[in-house]
């Protein structure tokens, strides 16, 4: 298949190289000519704008920062929807909020492009290894279509429903992501200071109600774990300033929709705290650092 | 074994039932007269004081409301550690803070009794079923010592260390659980207001880094999970105002270490200000009604 | 001078009618027909555009709900800018973001109006006793043009600087006084639970170092102060669901900038709480009711 | 008069020296032999211990740092109500919870002696120049009767209400305190991120709705006002870590009053951060540093 990927970023790259694997052909935009080139070089063609880039497309897939990209990508003059040959399906990667994404989608349809919002999870180590998670929000005729080419980036691919909910997944899971990493991170740094050993209290979470991915599987406590960011000093794995991105969008999301989520806005306070302080570019697990008595 | 038994609320009576299923003789002492006349039925004997009572133990074990009450019970004129002989060793399975544990097991210790603080979780079904956690905070030998007979109301019993060790892990674990709770309350929450499915969300959320036992285990939002107080309009479990107490201890042992627990802080008052609201006698997943839109 | 006038709602209807009263000749559109016949009874004229009512005016003036609102009326194809004379000033009163208003104002300097954002205080109470206070953010020349016309509205007309800083200065005074009523209510609950005459408390606040407008002008502790909204069921004031889009304006204004602002985004939280709790029509005050033990 | 007074340290000290230039004859007690040798050298009398302090006053005067030390100096073998005579009024400056200060009132009473609490705001300033608040909680005829020696170390001598009142009222001005400075820092910072000149923005609030004492009389940012602790990098004033002891004090009265005081409570752990960040010996204006954008 024909396909066209504008994005090639620290995951975008690393996806469009697993679609060339796969078998396909692949025309791309970016707009750090070193991006392009590591693509070229794998084997995909480049092309001269976003219009070029989709014009003879089959399916677009796009993996952009943040929603204005997403909105200049899509509906710029020489974008997305301005090249597609109608009918085309477009698949957003990017993390954006649920809003944007369905204004988009809407436009699309508009011009007879059906599109999915399929934000993943998974960062840069699932998007290498071709195991992320794909967040889908499209129509089931849709979903149907695109799921066996985002099979090739990804091993779990879920349909969350209509249009914006897959960014809707994506954030409400960063939402309990960034509120559960901070109540480890309080409940280590507690514990610890009252004297008990780390890894024992480790240990009596993981078999209670306490038990979660950020204490089981990314334990922020120094010396709990091996191969995780804090064994490393919290270099590597998901910035501290994506996770108050991300908290912004979910809090920006409910304000909107007239929830109250106050343990999130604070932890959306709190990480940008830590950003401010330097921390911004560790992994979001740095927090326990801003919070206390880590060793 | 001669136990004497101090104790016998809800969860204190089941407790002491499985020590006498277990072939121990106990004596038995509770202000409230049913409470005593209940476990005399099933094969205690009943004692006029908790001096009495624990005469002529070879084990004393206690389970009560909260702090005062612990100290009044060892420390009185006619406590504990007024009665039992030397050598005897004494349990407090009662959920307190971690300093005045400590306390009364160095009162304990200086008149020849070893003590162990060994707060459990499990909850009322699991006091009943013998299937509790036990978190122990003693020596290695006395451990070793009162673990066989924890081990007929337990199944999970875990040596956190020495004397304060048991309960500052229990309130670590509850201190995350409460914040986990709000967190998926907050997540479903905002996932329902725009538009996803919340058993859609639930799944996408358990199988993803959000995953927490509060979610897959006990998921607060009506209709996701059978068998759950959120699928019994908040009834039976864990009521919202000993949640609003236990993060009490929490926060207030936080504040005595100079550790830093701002989630942890926010979510005592959001449990306190639900108990104020008049759900503090529902099951303390209800949090999820304080918040917002759920159905 | 004509003046165009758009938006004659709660604010924007008596402001209007001060503008007549000064001897201005006025050209009116709004939305609600009713508002225009009230304000054509008082001696406007009727447009039957945004475009038509600008199209001879030699200063225009909005007073909108909302961001969007702005950007309609003034970037819309029959909007002010479309329809205003090169050279006439633009004066927007609604309380919006700064980022927005910095937008609209860049746009109308293009085209040869210059603009100020000039946000008010002083509710529905001051705009009908013109005794509104002005934060203007506009160039010198443009503050000392449009100041005489302010004044027949308000009493208080102040120069912030720069495009954008009029509403910079509003949201960041109603960022502090959404947290000082809070602050004010947890005092006076805690003082009277405590035992505390509340007049007594307030006395001590009030010389003391807690002292501020929540406490010593605006009271929300029913029985302190007469003439506030707490001695009448909180009814009449500035709504609570009001307050809660002010502090949303802010902590997004905040997000963007990347700053912190932990006791905002709480506050915006419980404003958002009371809000779905039935309280968003009462005065903001109410919130004392949210938080507890008031009478 | 012949009076005893305990507890000679920053506050202690000044106090007493003003009691001897008010005429009155003082027996003093203090652990730090320095502090002992300074007051006798301006004109008291030196005691071996409390109890010999307390033994021949007309009226005794404690200033202690918290709670455990006024249970000991009150309530110890050798302490105050072991040698005060029958009769003789007891009053105590310090601050602390008002829960503690019933029970030793309470006790006082029952051994003849009535009892004040009357903690005191304006720091050792104030101290120094004899112009303290005195907020007291005590029987109205108690309070006739020390006024005229309160009236020696302070301007402002304020009748509370019964026992306890007076810590009270202390600790919730100090509550409404910590939580308005946080909340002119978050304005300041914010209005200086988005380009308002700082000093017009504390114009803008103080003839507004934010106006409080932390921002017309304290500002924390540094350049809007002189002679506060923002002017002299916040050295000086009110210490971090006293302002937590102080929030930490209102929270837990709060807690056990079942009251939701969310903001107090986050508002004690930012404090608590930035002592933990090396901000504790700082003036607490100097939170604006734990938030941001300060220059």
């Amino acid at each position: 298949m024909r396909i066209a990927f504008i994005g090639l970023g620290q995951m975008g790259a690393p996806m469009a190289r697993n679609l060339l694997k796969g078998g396909h052909s692949l025309a791309v935009f970016d707009l750090v000519a070193a991006n392009v080139a590591a693509a070229v070089a794998a084997g995909a063609q480049s092309a001269a704008s976003v219009r070029e880039a989709v014009s003879r497309a089959e399916l677009v897939i796009t993996m952009l920062p943040s929603s204005p990209q997403v909105r200049a990508v899509y509906l710029g003059e020489d974008g997305v929807l301005a090249g597609a040959a109608p009918g085309v399906p477009l698949v957003d990667s990017s993390t954006i909020d649920p809003h944007t994404a369905r204004e988009v989608a809407a436009a699309a349809a508009a011009g007879g492009n059906p599109m999915a919002d399929a934000p993943v999870s998974g960062g840069t180590g699932g998007a290498q290894a071709g195991t992320l998670t794909f967040m889908v929000g499209a129509t089931a005729a849709l979903f149907d279509r695109i799921k066996p080419v985002l099979a090739l980036m990804g091993r779990n691919i879920v349909h969350c429903g209509p249009s914006g909910t897959g960014q809707t997944a994506k954030i409400c899971n960063n939402l309990l992501l960034g509120i559960s990493m901070i109540g480890v991170a309080e409940a280590m740094n507690l514990g610890h200071a009252l004297g008990i050993d780390p890894k024992v209290l480790a240990g009596v979470i993981n078999s209670s109600s306490g038990r979660c991915w950020s204490s089981d599987t990314y334990n922020p406590f120094p010396g709990v774990m091996a191969d995780v960011p804090a064994a490393r000093g919290y270099s590597g794995g998901f910035a501290t300033h994506l996770m108050a991105k991300d908290l912004g969008l979910a809090t920006e999301a409910a304000r909107q929709a007239k929830q109250t989520v106050p343990l999130g806005a604070l932890a959306q306070q709190l990480y940008q705290m830590a950003s401010a302080k330097g921390l911004g570019g560790k992994d979001f697990s740095a927090i326990i650092d801003l919070l206390g008595s880590a060793p």
